[in-house]
């Protein structure tokens, strides 16, 4: 399922590392927003333009994040909306837009407006259109991430993975459905989504500028609320997944489950924690089943004792340390992480019933190799 | 001046990973501990055997940390004790001890007890007992870290960085001075000392199941207690840059200096964050005054505007945004990283007048080479 499986028009053109997107979507929306104190001008413009839960068009462009621009990004971001809504015979308020790619650059707004205008014209409801909407959003990304749900008649697309890349802001992710449900219910389910998906990533820690989620619904059909909020949930938990695995240089997947903490924020903490640590993720990409990295980055995070269980789980399980016995079980865990590229380290703390869990991926060469090589 | 010049008798002994050493060292001591809530059965130990303020000895095993190893943990780290106590002929709650080295295994207590007696009968106070007692301590150093201050009769030995090595727990670090202070206000200045030093280092972000940092006087000379204070906070913070340029693969090391912060501390928390950034670590590595990523990793730890400046310093300075205004310097910037091993990126919000910094290394290759090699 594409997203103009959902009804709504589409094209983009990408040039050089230049793309601009376009949508017709006309329905509700609802988005979420980085939480870095540096916004970048079109996430405050599109925060405003989506308040009342409308929405006509979208516009998006990469390459260049209009962010660290001051009143001339507000500005430039102001009048791709105007461009947009000109095109889409709509009203500015109802374009919501995101930009993406490097920091502290002007846009070129000639080349927007040219562009704007071609893919205008290009606009149409193929599985082509869809895939250059999608080209045209992408960055360093090796691939387009994508997830649907036939039954509750959601389809998305996102890019990036935090700010992986050299300079390079932003995670975008753009879900589209027919659902019918109002703003406050979109924004309602896309929060719980989110919080169980993207909120759980965490690839090098750093928070973008420019991060955009935005779910737009074209209120053509009646689905079920609980079941469009889990089949929600599970595309966001794919597209997180998919966001992990194309963490530059990553060669593995791993979620980390905490449970038996005092509580679910404990648990979480420490689970992002062991998730975020150098160390374990430079085990990890060595295929080393280090859990006294794991044991130091639980016990820098949270008060805990020595009756820690910790096992590895994928298509096998295996138990590297129960209750604080260590049982000696490095070459079984290593097989599974050479075997698996993804698979799940679980924590219990024994201490009471709090949960929580968090996604990472490997920390490799590459990573450096990617994010050093680069020059401003 | 060596460690053997305030009055200590020492030696050490290493056998391919593994490493004792001794210190005869009769005086008064203060002592800091990891804040890792999985404290090693030494640091538990140690804690309770200086809380009088009061030492003999010092004894130390490098190779095995002691860590994660329970019960029979403690009761290792309180043999290793009498041991001492034994040879140096003293209580055994007057003896000091750390470990360093691999996490979850017992210690071969038949070894340490056979290279005691060893070393015990190599006691002595020339440079080539202060070089045994620090080859002794060391494990994936490089070289070990020394500094000293004539005027306050200090002396000091340092290994590790956090958790710098595979595996491996460790700072150790252990002052030793002439200057006479009861063990109260050896504390307090020992506190102040390493709240601008050690504390402000960031090499992983990892805190080790073993930091321990002792501050031992042999009260033979009375000493100024200002000038003592100031100059103990010099040697640590001259033993922090050791460590950070050994951080492991390190290349550059750099001080991130936020002022006109709102207080100090949210000026020390946005200095950690720059610094910890795998995107800042990752472009120092790679030369690139990248400053969309300062800005990114300072949005995302603090409420804060685009009025934001930023300049390099070293052998000069080089301003690449003044109060949001890109100034274009970035070849200026790049050639400073180049010629300088050492330098300060300075961060001013413009918000207020608090002050804070972070010692920091960048991100390389062999960091990842490093860490990813190691099989537990």
């Amino acid at each position: 399922m594409e997203i103009t499986d959902t009804g709504i028009l589409c094209s983009g053109i990408k040039e050089g590392k230049l793309g601009l997107a376009l949508a017709k979507c006309s329905g509700n929306v609802a988005g979420l927003f980085t939480k870095n104190s540096i916004k970048a001008a079109p996430v405050r413009i599109c925060e405003e333009n989506i308040a009342d839960g409308k929405i006509e068009g979208l516009i998006v462009n990469s390459g260049n994040a209009n962010a660290f621009t001051g009143e001339k990004g507000l500005e430039d971001a102001m009048e791709m909306c105007k461009i947009a809504a000109e095109l889409l015979k709509c009203n500015t308020k109802d374009i919501a837009i995101a930009s993406t790619g490097v920091i502290g650059r002007k846009l070129d707004m000639e080349w927007i407006r040219k562009k704007a205008v071609e893919v205008y014209h290009d606009l149409g409801n193929s599985k082509q259109h869809a895939d250059k909407f999608g080209k045209a959003i992408m960055t360093t990304d090796k691939f387009l991430k994508k997830a649907h749900s036939e039954k509750a008649k959601i389809s998305a697309v996102a890019k990036g993975a935090g700010m992986i890349a050299p300079n390079l802001a932003t995670m975008l992710c753009f879900i589209f459905t027919t659902a019918k449900f109002d703003s406050g219910e979109l924004y309602e389910m896309l929060k719980t989504a989110a919080e169980n998906s993207f909120n759980r990533l965490t690839v090098d820690g750093d928070t973008s500028t420019n991060d955009t989620v935005l779910l737009i619904s074209t209120c053509k059909d009646k689905v079920d609320r609980d079941m469009f909020s889990e089949e929600l949930t599970k595309v966001c938990r794919s597209l997180a997944y998919q966001i992990a695995r194309d963490g530059e240089g990553a060669t593995r997947v791993f979620t980390v489950r905490v449970m038996g903490a005092e509580d679910d924020e404990i648990a979480a903490r420490i689970a992002k924690a062991v998730a975020s640590s150098l160390l374990v993720k430079t085990a990890i990409f060595g295929r080393d089943p280090n859990w006294g990295r794991i044991v130091a980055a639980v016990g820098y995070t949270a008060n805990v004792d020595e009756k820690i269980s910790i096992s590895f789980l994928a298509n096998s399980e295996v138990t590297l340390v129960d209750r604080g016995i260590i049982l000696g079980n490095e070459e079984k865990a290593k097989k599974l992480m050479e075997e698996n590229e993804e698979f799940e380290i679980l924590i219990d703390l024994h201490r009471g019933t709090g949960e929580g869990f968090a996604i990472g991926c490997d920390l490799s060469h590459d990573y450096v190799k990617l994010n050093s090589a680069y020059t401003t």
